[in-house]
């Protein structure tokens, strides 16, 4: 009768006061100990993933908690006719397994009960959904208890989910007082954009807290082990935890298997969509994260979790190498149909370097790395601590418990690889860690060596009972533990985090590899400077790669002239080590002659590499007694990412020591506002700039040239700064941000010497254009650069001067 | 007849005259290929380095030189008498040895012709310089020669310098147109000033470039080969030696003999002056200096060296460890007949941790560690670098040739050690070297590791001809290659760097080892925050502890109150320590509240002991959101040394990272002016202030006091900010400069936070004075002091607080 009453809908008024008595009763009858049902409702029932884990995993569910005053049904569903379902399920649930230590006896028994609680039916139209809906209440009802919930696991291609969702939230729900839970699986979207929708249209049917989202490398033991571990081991890891000590994190996915077969699949997503977006970056936040108080709160976890894509720095394409096995496209010509020359670009290796920039994890480098048709197969996360010891004895005679000098790591074994089991291991001249009970210390295969050392070098625990990842999400979806699946927010974070790489990543060539042990060190990759790259620098071509452009490296730096001045031209990083070397060759000189050197720097991408350039290969320029200036300012405060100025402190201040006084930014914000005339910052520029620089004549400017033909930020027809007697002046961008603060022509041309640098294809048009025209500044204002006593040296990249 | 007429001595004008023309003729006679005729005269040719290494290098010497047109005569001298002395010359002459390829019967009649060349004769009086000289002159002129040069060797005991030095200068020199050549031997000073005494000294009796001090590590093979290493094989470490590939750099000198027998010495030395101050650092040099265009020019070597001295950053107490091997003190109390209770604080084992603050190697640790009684004799300097590299394949794949994740290092092996000789080492994943045709590959004993590593992981080189250091010094001042010699200014430099160390060491008790391999681990040491500790940290006391003063680490930082306020007091390091953590906890948490920490920093020298604590040891300092104000600045321009902001500049900003427009220095400079009222800089530093700092209340304000009780630049009567509404004054300092611009009290007393700094004997009695007194600040401004609602701690080191 209660079920009847509760389990019924009914609108308005009449609901909201049924709701709030059917609550009650359910409260009463859950003190009572009343037994409350719960429904599972497995659909795609028949399909690979069910019949290999999620019934086990059910099974499973049913052995730990049946016991604990639970009531089940089990509902395995598809779109297959009643019959077929039937024997195929059948036979699934013949094939169960129980835990090592229950008797076969017994296990028959169990099997014989769990197999009586679970049916097959056909779910396809709303009337199904409608009756399945109906036979649960029944059921419920005949039992006398009470609904607890209801979990539909959606193991079906992502593209029945929306109507799937759409007939459970219309016709399935669950009365009110029990909870509704439906399962996810991957993929959850493409990339950013598609992720969102996919979000928003099972949002129009789910509550947040209903959906399960699973990422089943969450259930795996070792990964599952990460926050426990670090709770029970606060008290070492505290101060060890962080950038001052940890060297780096490496998070290894390996597979020996390739895409054959999979590649209709495998051709849409590619190793980082697969593998990297999800798996490698949720164990990516479970380490980085800063850890709760209470890890057993889902929400005070899943906060933290959030927080770490806040603190990832973006990636960039020098964040990542691309490798794909040899026999890949052809895999993809035969399985899909392609023609005879078709080269897939889709990269089946990635390796990426992650930085955060936060106060525990700036400057350490976590490395992930995933690759099909490898060597091994085989997964860990591995923290490698720094080694700032010196030991004074003989290293024959350090000992793995004592030696400060040996490695310090500390490894989340997920599994497979030599040691064929999850396990976590610990250096032993770490500390011996505590780990929960589920958990033994073993010894491992003797004359093992891992990660650079014997295995005996470690503290090596395993879990006592080997549990599959299914069965340990599927228990914690029954226990509603939300910190093991992803979020909608935690999963747009990891799609926003990963889209730009993999949209900038979309036309690059992967570097092909033969697989296996053949692969050999192909793959190998290293970073420097926040970039990656292979470190086998020229590999042997396997097969006609797809590109056939020349590399930068083949050809020399060219000498002519543009505009009857010098010119330099060469290939992009050709052309700013040489400018490089040519202004710190000016600076020693000026330094030599004068004792100090004044710099006037332009803004914009160009001269980023070549502060990076100047900051991390020039040692011994003079930068204490180097002049900083700036060309041009956008209107904005100084630490706006638009800010010229900010770019010359990230790329070089940083990394220099230029004595604060001798960095001269232009007083774009005076007075707490942006280039007001009253302010008269422009004058005072000038002022300082006559004041210091000896006959307002810098030893060095750099210009850019725009596609307009503007320099500094003198556009075309600008009415100030082209000619007459300012040095500085407040300028109009016809593009944002308009209002600019620039050194005027006349002033430019009062240098010593002045560089021009020009790059990139899209400048090819103004290149050719401005090498033609005469002295008109008015039109083309980088026509008036024209130094009175002092040299014009223009410095361009092949793809702006030859297209 | 040219003999005589060039080598008599003639004063005045005859003297010009005859030396001009006697160079002339000798420029003939060597344009002519005569002979030049060389003396090396050996003092202490009795003694043990003498008949160990000396007679053999001279024999060297002559078997290399002989045949390349120079004639030679060996003198060897010393206060035994003639008779005797002779008898152990001979003695030491028929025990010299030729090279394996030459022939007994060549040998023999080589040594036959050496020893003609050679005698011995007695050298005491001035008289017998006299003699001496004649007699070289006399041979000069007998055989028909020029003399090219005299070889003073002085291979006798420090204190007879002085007097031998005397008497060639004034009886002994060659005459013009030839060369001399003294050649020295350590000990050169026990510290900076007796250096520095002991080189005016030796300056008033020769010419710079007629010195050659002897270290003679600069003559081992190995260490020799570095610089030629470093230059043969530019192009590839172009890329390689700097701190953006070094790990560290280790320079090791291991002996296995403790100082038995040797304590007289070794007591008034110790490891640091033993082994450190000299052939450690000098090792450095070669090591970390920029390598000039042309190594064979022993001037720009020279320069280069020095200039490494230039970038050391200043040790600590805390940049070294120390270590005595268990009975030393009772070889002490034997030897030196000391009483029973005596124990003694030298150190027979040392740790350093050396920086250099350049833009090659800022940040890499140099670390250097030599010790007796240790587990093996062995000396190397091994540059690590880092790895930076993660491999696909699996660690049992690695080819020691390929990978980029096995260790990638340098090794200078000096001698000795598991491979016994001289040899360098490159790890082969690096690059195959180059190496001179005196150096050749080798295998080295099978199944050795060293390193890390398999032998057979690096390229070894080792000489074709293993020789003895003295013997190539030798050679090099036969050629006057002054490089392979510590100059003066070298020297002195040397003791500078290390007498700071010295000084802050010369109480300390060092760790107690057992020495040989029963040292265990107890050791070794590492490093963090630039500062070096043991290990293991709490060793057992293997006997009683030496010293009975208590020392500064025996207390702890003591808390009290002091004018009602909480008062921190501890001897000045700990007491830095503790304001330093105070002040980054302070600013974590401001920035946890509020995005950013406004600090307002004094000027004068107790903050630079501060400002050098944060610089180094406080890695999590929030800098780049962290806003620096100063609390008061004098008129003078910034770059002033007398500028508070230079402090600032020279000891925080120069080594953390605060962007450039969170700095803010007062402006005292505008128009080219100081502290112009009209310019009103005041009003402006107010207005920005105002602007950026919430409510103009500070974070955290730190103040001194003056022995007059003044604090910022609010002096005892000051007109202007001890009280009313100006937030920044300018006020007049009874001392010089005495324009000065500051924060008021009104301002400080608005901040959440004050910290009063106060060191020193000196302030004894103000502080006395101030806890008894109220609020009168016109009398002592301090007592002003008291925020309206932030909090105010003293912090006072002992001799401020206690007297």
């Amino acid at each position: 009768m209660l079920a009847e009453l509760c389990c019924k809908r009914r609108p308005g008024f009449w609901r909201m006061l049924v709701v709030a008595v059917c609550m009650a009763l359910l409260g009463c009858l859950r003190a009572q100990g009343l037994q409350g049902h719960v429904s599972v409702v497995l659909l795609g029932a028949t399909g690979d993933l069910a019949k290999k884990y999620l019934w086990q995993g059910l099974f499973q569910l049913y052995l730990e908690e049946a016991g604990k005053g639970h009531n089940f049904s089990f509902h395995g569903t598809a779109l297959t006719a009643t019959e077929q379902g039937q024997e195929v399920v059948a036979k699934v649930l013949e094939s169960l397994s129980c835990p090592k230590d229950v008797t076969p006896a017994r296990c028959a028994e169990l099997k014989d009960q769990f197999q009586r609680l679970s049916q097959y039916r056909q779910l396809k139209t709303t009337e199904d959904y409608v009756a399945l809906s109906k036979d649960i209440e029944a059921l419920v009802q005949r039992e006398g208890l009470w609904e607890a919930g209801r979990i539909f696991y959606f193991s079906v291609p992502p593209f029945a989910y929306t109507d799937i969702a759409r007939s459970i939230n219309s016709s399935c729900r669950p009365g009110p007082g029990a909870w509704l839970r439906v399962v996810l699986e991957k993929p959850f979207g493409h990339n950013h954009l598609s992720a969102q929708q996919l979000a928003a249209d099972l949002g129009s049917f789910f509550h947040e807290e209903e959906m399960y989202r699973v990422d089943h490398y969450l259930g795996k033991q070792a990964v599952a082990q990460i926050l426990p571990f670090r709770d029970q081991n606060r008290k070492a890891l505290d101060g060890l935890w962080s950038r001052h000590h940890v060297e780096r994190v490496e998070i290894v996915m390996k597979e020996t298997v390739d895409a054959e077969g999979r590649t209709s699949f495998y051709e849409e997503y590619g190793v980082i969509r697969d593998v990297l977006q999800n798996h490698l970056t949720e164990i990516l936040t479970l380490v980085a994260m800063e850890l709760p108080p209470d890890v057993g709160s889902s929400e005070a976890v899943l906060r933290h979790k959030l927080q770490v894509f806040g603190a990832l720095r973006g990636l960039r394409r020098g964040s990542a190498v691309l490798g794909q096995y040899q026999a890949y496209s052809e895999q993809v010509r035969r399985e899909l149909h392609k023609p005879a020359g078709f080269l897939s670009l889709t990269p089946t290796f990635a390796g990426i370097l992650v930085h955060l920039d936060n106060l525990r994890w700036e400057g350490v480098p976590f490395l992930l790395m995933s690759g099909k048709a490898l060597d091994e197969r085989v997964g860990y996360v591995r923290v490698l601590f720094k080694n700032r010891a010196c030991c004074a004895q003989s290293e024959q005679r350090w000992v793995a418990e004592q030696s400060a000098c040996l490695p310090r790591q500390i490894i989340f074994h997920i599994g497979h690889g030599a040691l064929g089991s999850p396990a976590v291991l610990v250096s032993r001249n770490l500390f011996r860690p505590t780990l929960p009970g589920s958990w033994e210390e073993v010894g491992g295969p003797p004359g093992l060596r891992l990660f650079g050392r014997p295995l005996s070098d470690f503290y090596v625990y395993s879990p006592v009972r080997e549990q599959d990842a299914y069965s340990v999400l599927i228990s914690r979806i029954f226990h509603g533990r939300k910190d093991s699946f992803i979020t909608t927010e935690n999963l747009l974070a990891s799609w926003a985090f990963w889209t730009p790489l993999l949209d900038s990543l979309a036309r690059e060539a992967p570097r092909l590899y033969p697989g296996g042990a053949e692969s050999g060190h192909l793959l190998d990759f290293e970073f420097s400077g926040g970039q990656l790259s292979f470190s086998v620098q020229q590999p042997e071509q396997l097969v006609p790669g797809p590109g056939s452009a020349p590399a930068p490296s083949d050809f020399q730096v060219l000498r002519a002239t543009y505009r009857d001045g010098p010119l330099v031209t060469a290939w992009p990083e050709e052309l700013i080590a040489k400018l490089a070397d040519d202004v710190e060759a000016a600076a020693v000189k000026a330094v030599r002659r004068f004792g100090q050197f004044h710099l006037a720097l332009s803004g914009g991408s160009s001269p980023v590499a070549l502060f990076q350039q100047l900051a991390t290969g020039h040692y011994a320029f003079p930068w204490a007694r180097t002049h900083l200036w700036l060309v041009d300012e956008r209107c904005v405060p100084l630490w706006d990412p638009e800010s010229n100025f900010q770019g010359l402190q990230t790329h070089l201040l940083q990394h220099v020591r230029v004595p604060h006084y001798n960095v001269h930014p232009m007083p774009v914000h005076l007075h707490q506002r942006l280039c007001a005339e009253e302010d008269q910052g422009a004058q005072a520029y000038a002022e300082e700039i006559s004041a210091l620089v000896a006959n307002s004549s810098f030893d060095l400017v750099l210009l850019g040239m725009g596609s307009d033909g503007h320099t500094a930020s003198l556009f075309p027809q600008s009415p100030t700064g082209l000619e007459g007697e300012q040095l500085v002046v407040l300028t109009e961008s016809p593009s944002g941000p308009r209002r600019r603060m620039s050194l005027s022509l006349p002033l430019i041309n009062r240098a010593r010497r002045v560089a021009v640098l020009v790059m990139g294809r899209l400048k090819r048009e103004i290149t050719l254009l401005v090498s033609r025209v005469g002295h008109e500044p008015k039109k083309w204002p980088i026509s008036g650069v024209q130094p009175v006593s002092g040299q014009l040296v223009w410095y361009m990249d092949y793809e702006a001067f030859l297209g």
